[in-house]
């Protein structure tokens, strides 16, 4: 049963593997670890091209009510993802350039939230990414508690703390830190396969040669006029 | 109960006055007015990066009917902005190049539109700045009456005629010209206070402390571990 | 009653005529036949300010399952647009940028789907225009039949194999291959008599005087106050 | 500027009007007050069959907070309608059996929320009349302040304290207090001449000549085959 | 190109045929002719329970202009289904009791309208059937032309004139005139399978054992634990 | 990282704890839990009125595709309730009467699916309560796998195998089972003190009063006038 509890201390994946991951990018990973972690297509970033990846601190909140954000922000560490999601739906701003500030005054360099922004044009000048549900000036208040690095659903997502987030233009997927070395590898050899079919397909050869399908489509009873 | 009208003259604020609206932004003048007046998170704007204020010259249009748009340019002055409503929920291009070809002709600079606009890239070229609920070609036609100057709703907020429109990037917000003064003054005190706030934010303050909010948060029971 | 099949040949219009199209763009070539044949608002394009015709290769996809884009792939010829719809609604990935460098290295130019894309990042620095519903990774399969050049409903439109497609930042619009040569002319003719408006608008000429509106506006009992 | 108020005092119709509009329902106060005044398509009846009528007692609350409707029920009368608004979009559920009991121990028949209701069974036993935008078991909290009896945006229409509220399967429509009169004799005029129109279409008179339509259609263009 | 016309004459499936798949149920109906045909999911019925089928008299409306509909109603014949699109998308309440008493007048009965319907309580008592997209007082105006018995778009589906229409709690499907016979001779086969099938299930026999999946699921990699 | 799996056995909840659940209602456990585990506000019963309670068996099932739901019902147990999420969202009829008999002939009360079904007249008939997203009778394939028994999302909430699920007309709530004894002992102090105050507010006094909340209303400064 719930509690609004903080999680002080989270266990995180090696730079190394974040970076790695924040490498192949979401369609990759989210391929990788068998089409699993994926947050909701409405989940875009407010500047297009921006490519992330770090750990996650959790953040669950109430709608409208933008107070345990400030809360988490002493329990990151340089290089964590703050996500957050609020207890039920909602499009409020919660976020802006003052907590923008504080968390990159931190290292803090990404946020993710099932909710809006706001300040959006001073965000977008501070090169601060962001992944959203929208982007709306409606101020939020500070008035209940929520909590901190617990697991959360973000955007129809199950998220915990420590989890590897990555996002880029095609969405926002997280990976269990347990799996993540496993991922990463699984990742590296898709990339390379992809590299060697790019290479065919960009000299004309047709998928349905490269990858066998001709028989089986019409065995599926295809037929061709 | 209503009929078709237009109201030739409205009383607008002192163009300083919007010129320093414009200046702090939708996020803090809807803050400096008490969270209100701010319209739907689905108006936004066709351009990131424009920011633009001005009285408001209200439109209510029949579904899918653009006639009365073509009224009310005659009865706008340079600096005014028009704010178009349809009388239920429409997505069709009201509003395309000519329209804005002529607006820009009379001085008015902008359109607060909770419908669609066409001719998006040409009004991109002329930078005329657009906030809208779609992009979209579908056609309108000329054959029934709306009103020009009423108080309306758009995107879920009442706009009355001369009301001081601000919109960028966060969306847009309407301020009673009567209260205008006040709210910039409010605004005034507020992005001041944000200044301060965000230097000591920057240089790694936590706003747990800055806000004094560790005591109450203990009061609510917020548990740490 | 439905089969799965493939239609190997289909007839195309001109390229002349198509290039003409696409320069009058999807507003115009929407309201020279007709207001008929636009695509839903909710088609976006993945980058702004592309401007693309071509003949439709249609494609019938099951949900979450792109085998039927590999086999379209083969049908196409240099100048195609492909045009894909799921049977019921859909919003996952359909397309990347494997399907991209396949389609690109036989000549087909863009893509129009009724369903999601990804590797959106890769696709705007190939600069291979996208029209969509949505930007996301999530996977498909290869599992299960559709067809190819059947007539299909593209969000909310009917689309044959050859049709003309326009899509512009106004969307997406589909001409059917009879009429295009009678479209090409009636945009022609409308495009003129819009520039000829346009210089009468940009001098300050109101568009009740222009188009000759006062007189009805106050038979139906507009009334100006 | 908003501050946060309770209004006790307002001004009602007379009760015999307000059952005369209840009387004539929705569509035709819609109509008779010149098609203004409807709330939004999504405000749906929670048990069909309903059909209120009533001075509204406004509420604003803020998202996920349903402190003040506890404080609105003080200055409630008997016969009186709750209005009620989030300051932001919300679908929690605001209101239950408990706050049933509470109103209709006062003599407060009905509900207008443009959010959630619980308790939806029990409200059906109690034959609780309620128009909601959803029914959730969502909790709200009690934390934050909002105003009762101010005007209100509710579902897309201003409300204003005092309005006659008239609701039934066709939705939720407010009539403004000073022109109820008014729009109560339009609407008996329209009631009755509908009686006439509906004997004779029900005799298989045709609505295009019982309207005297025919001309017109000609004259537009309009080409039968 | 489009244009403004009324087609007087249409053909019409034979009412046996008609009734046959009003039998067999709209789910029954879509699978026998190879899942196509079948409406938006948005088109509900306004009272659960109905189940008719007819020929479709169509007709293409403006958005908020209900004109076309009067006219309509000249050309069906006893038995009839109208089916409704608007042009762009509408949610207001084209049709109400006047009208569905001037179409059972002549014999018409049901309607199928990708937009709203009013006067829903009295559709209710008059056991007047209509699938909706929504129920809305929203008035509608008499001002603009569209067409009666061409083929159009509702609901995401084309329906032709005279195509068969068939609606239940499931939703509503259209059967092309040409294949009606082919559909219900499949419906009729589906429906004595499906009838065989529901005893051995009820008799506690597993589907994986009825339809013999047991051995595709284990080559496909499918894992017990 | 995923893989397609079925687990066959899996704890449950005593029975007579789930029932004392089912007769608290999903608003109360809700409540009971500290407001967690309640799905999204779009799942609805297709009939109101139902109330059940079961321990849940989890069915991960691709978009379009239900050959999962019958591999589920092997593992299934009498009084257990079926919860169903795709892979991906799709409103397609994944189920109807069909499956239907085969989970009642082996006990299985209700289905939970964040997805379509059909056939709802006969289901209805049946008595066989289902809360899901839509009714739709688009049909499906069984062409991929998915699981059973493994960590869902349903709806925006996660589900584990197990789990109690309560849901009745305000919607469908997730007990997770170590917490089901603490749960509905929190339910049923909820419930006694709910009938206290019942009586309290069915005799007039004011939940202002009953909560105690006039002080605290006062010194967050709200203004009675």
């Amino acid at each position: 049963m719930s509690k609004h509890v903080v999680i002080r201390e989270i266990a995180r994946a090696e730079p190394a593997l974040v970076e790695a991951l924040r490498g192949y990018g979401v369609a990759t990973v989210h391929e990788a670890q068998g089409r699993a972690g994926l947050l909701a297509a409405y989940m875009r970033p407010i500047c297009r091209g921006a490519a992330i990846a770090g750990p996650a601190v959790t953040v669950l909140v109430p709608p409208g009510d933008n107070w345990m954000i400030h809360v988490a922000v002493e329990v990151c560490r340089p290089g964590d993802v703050l996500v957050v999601a609020p207890s039920s739906p909602c499009s409020d701003g919660y976020f802006g350039d003052l907590l923008a500030t504080s968390l990159r005054a931190r290292g803090i360099k990404s946020l993710i939230i099932d909710a809006g922004i706001r300040d959006a044009a001073t965000l977008a000048q501070m090169q601060f990414p962001v992944w959203s549900k929208s982007i709306w000036a409606q101020g939020t208040v500070k008035a209940s508690l929520g909590s901190v690095n617990v697991p959360i659903i973000c955007a129809g997502q199950r998220v915990e703390p420590g989890d590897v987030i990555v996002a880029d233009d095609d969405g926002v997927v997280a990976v269990n830190r347990a799996d993540a070395l496993k991922v990463a590898e699984a990742a590296r050899q898709r990339a390379g396969s992809e590299e060697e079919k790019r290479k065919r397909l960009a000299g004309g050869e047709l998928g349905l040669d490269l990858y066998g399908m001709r028989e089986k489509l019409v065995a599926l009873g295809l037929e061709y006029r």
